[in-house]
C-alpha cells in the first residue's frame, strides 16, 4: 500500500467542526490536503472549509456520505475524538453509510469498530477494512537496542509537556528535509500521525512490556530511508506519560532531539500543581538518558508560539536562542530550515 | 482476603526443582515458609527440599496432588516459569487434580490459565479461583500525581539492570522495618511479590499509558500504612524495559530510593553491548528524573553479592560506601538495618 498516492478520504467531523473538537481532521486535512475530497458535518455544509478551521480551502462541506459519492472516496476517516473516545449513536449511520458504498473506515477512537458486529459483517460482505489505529500490531517484539546499529539518521521530537507540537514538528522537518532532496520519511507514533502518514504504531497502546520493541521495530522497518523523523510523546517527567516517553527514547536510539515547548504555559496540561521545567534542566535530563544507549544531543528547540504575535514570538526565539546556544524557531510560523540545517550537519 | 495467615500452598514446581527454573518457589518458600505446606516434583519426591534449592526445610517433596490432600492445601501454585510462558503438557493433570480437590489456582504464567475452558469449567463447578497473576485489574486509571500527596512514606527500589535484587531488597526492608514497629507493606509490582504477597499489580503488563496510574493505584490502595516498600522494576537506562521503570518511579512519587546494583556484573544482563552505568551516572539521574514530582533521594546501596565470600562483600560494601558516601549493604548476607536507619531518619 502507498496510501500517499491512493487515498481519496472523507473526514467524518459531525457536529463538532471546530478547532479543539476536530483536531484530527485539522492535521490531516493541513498535512495530507491532496487526499481529502470531502468533509461531512450537516451543521456547516456548504460554508467555505478554511473560514471554520483555518486550513483546507475549497474542499467542500455536505451533510452525508451520499453526496461525497461523486468525488469517488475511498476511506472514511473518523476526524474528531469525542468525550470518552466513545461512538455517539448519531455517527453510526454515516458509517454504516460508507461500508455499503465500498468505503474503508479509518479511525482512532479508543473503542475499537472492528469489535463492532454490524460495522465488521458490511465490511466482511464488500470485502473492505475498519482499521483502528490504535490497535498495535500483534508481533512487536522485545527491545533488543539493535535500533543503534542501523545507518539511518534518527531524530526524536521530544517535550517539555504533552500536546505541544511533537507530531507537528516531526512532520514539518520530514517534508522540509524531502524539499532538499534528502530521503526521509517520518515516523508516526500517535494515532493522528499515523492516519496522516498511512502507518505506525500507537506506542501508548502496547503493553508496557513492549514499548521500546514497539519503537525499535518502527525504525527497524525504514532502514532504508537517510533521515527518520520520528514523533515524539508524552514527556520525559510527566505523572502520567513519562513512562511511553522512555520507552520510545531507548528503543528509537536516536543520535538527534529536536525539544518541544511553548513558552507561554507555566505548568503541565490539565497538572497545574506540575511546573514546566526549564529547559536547561530538561536538555541535560534526555542527553543523559538517551547518552548510555546511542551517542545524541539535543539539536534545536522548536517552539509553539500560537496565539502569540510574530514579532513576540521572534523576541522569544532570540532569548531561546541565547539561553540554550541551540537554534530555535515555531515551525508554523517560520518553517524548520534551521533544525534541517543541524540535521545535515551530523547527517552520516 | 487476608493471604497471609489463611493460604496453605502447594507449590507445582514438576520435573523442574533446580534454583534456576523454579525461581518463583524459591522465592515464594524464602519468604512465605509458614504457608507453603509441599513442593511437588516427582523427580526428587521424599527428598530434603533445603538441599536442593538451599531454603524449605522440613517441606515434603511429593509426586502428586493427591498425596498433599491429608495437609489441607487451599492453593496449587505454579512455581516455575517453563521456556515460552507456556503450560507443558505433564502439568495438566496436576492443574486439574488440584481444582477437583477444591485447591485455587495462581498461576504467573504468559498463558492464562483462566482462558482454559477445561480448567475454567473445573473451577466454577467447584466455586474456586483461578488467580492469573500477570493479569491487571481492569480498573486502573491514567496517573494523576496524586500519591505525592499521601502522608505514607514511600520507598522504591531501583536498579543498575534487571534481576538485580529489587524484590528481595523491598521484601526484606518491609520485614526488617515490622520487627522495629514500623506499620510497613510490601508492594509487589511483579508476578512472583505479587505470589508471595498476595496482591499488586504486574506493572509490565499493563498498557503502556497506564503505567504510572497503575503505580499510583498500588499507594492509593494503601494509605493506611506508615512506610509503603515499593518493589521497583527494569533499569532506567535498558533497551527493553526502562518505560516501566519511569512509569513506576513518577506513578508512586517515592521520597527515597534504594538502588540495587551487582559488583560483578559489567554488561546489562542479556546485552553485552550495553555496559553496567556507573553508581554516580545512576544516582544522579533518578534523583533528576524523580525530584520534580515529589523530593527524593537515592538513600542506601543494596548489593547483590551472590557467589562472593563474606569477606570479599564486606570490602565491595565498604568500597561503595566510599564512593558514593551512602549506607551500603548485601540484605542477604548482611540484613538491610542500615536502610531502615536511613529510612527512618525520613519518617514523617
Amino acid at each position: 500500500m502507498n496510501p500517499m498516492t491512493k487515498r481519496r478520504l472523507v473526514i467524518l467531523a459531525e457536529g463538532r467542526l471546530d478547532l479543539f473538537s476536530a483536531k484530527t481532521a485539522v492535521s490531516v486535512i493541513r498535512y495530507r490536503k491532496e487526499e481529502v475530497v470531502a468533509v461531512i458535518d450537516h451543521v456547516n455544509a456548504g460554508k467555505d472549509l478554511s473560514s471554520i478551521i483555518g486550513v483546507g480551502k475549497g474542499i467542500p462541506i455536505v451533510s452525508n456520505v451520499g453526496e461525497t459519492l461523486k468525488l469517488k472516496p475511498t476511506d472514511l476517516l473518523i476526524g474528531i475524538a469525542p468525550p470518552g473516545g466513545m461512538l455517539p449513536d448519531e455517527w453510526r449511520k454515516h458509517i454504516t453509510d460508507a461500508l455499503r458504498n465500498k468505503m474503508n473506515i479509518i479511525s482512532g477512537l479508543h473503542l475499537h469498530l472492528s469489535d463492532d458486529s454490524e460495522f465488521c459483517k458490511l465490511a466482511q460482505d464488500h470485502q473492505l477494512k475498519i482499521w483502528d489505529v490504535r490497535i498495535p500490531p500483534e508481533d512487536i517484539p522485545l527491545g533488543t537496542g539493535k535500533a543503534k546499529e542501523t545507518k539511518t539518521l534518527r531524530i526524536l521530537t521530544v517535550g517539555s509537556d504533552c500536546n505541544i507540537g511533537k507530531m507537528v514538528t516531526s512532520i514539518e522537518i520530514t517534508d522540509a528535509a524531502k524539499k532538499r532532496g534528502v530521503n526521509a520519511c517520518f515516523v508516526a507514533t500517535g494515532q493522528t500521525g499515523i492516519m496522516i502518514e498511512g502507518s505506525g504504531i500507537a506506542v501508548d497502546h502496547v503493553i508496557s512490556d513492549f514499548i521500546s520493541g514497539a519503537a525499535e521495530k518502527l525504525v527497524l522497518d525504514r532502514i532504508q530511508y537517510k533521515l527518520l523523523s520520528i514523533e515524539g510523546q508524552g514527556a520525559i517527567v510527566h505523572p502520567a506519560y513519562s513512562g511511553v516517553t522512555l520507552g520510545l527514547l531507548h528503543g528509537s536510539a536516536p543520535q538527534g532531539l529536536i525539544l518541544c515547548h511553548q513558552p507561554i504555559r507555566k505548568t503541565l496540561r490539565h497538572f497545574p500543581n506540575f511546573p514546566i521545567l526549564p529547559l536547561s534542566y530538561l536538555i541535560e535530563l534526555y542527553e543523559k538518558l538517551a547518552q548510555p544507549i546511542h551517542p545524541c544531543k539535543v539539536l534545536g528547540i522548536s517552539l509553539n508560539c500560537f496565539g502569540m504575535s510574530d514579532n513576540d514570538a521572534l523576541q522569544e526565539i532570540k532569548k531561546v536562542e541565547k539561553e540554550t546556544r541551540l537554534p530555535a524557531t515555531d515551525p508554523i510560523k517560520f518553517g524548520v530550515d534551521k533544525f534541517i540545517d543541524a540535521i545535515q550537519s551530523i547527517l552520516p
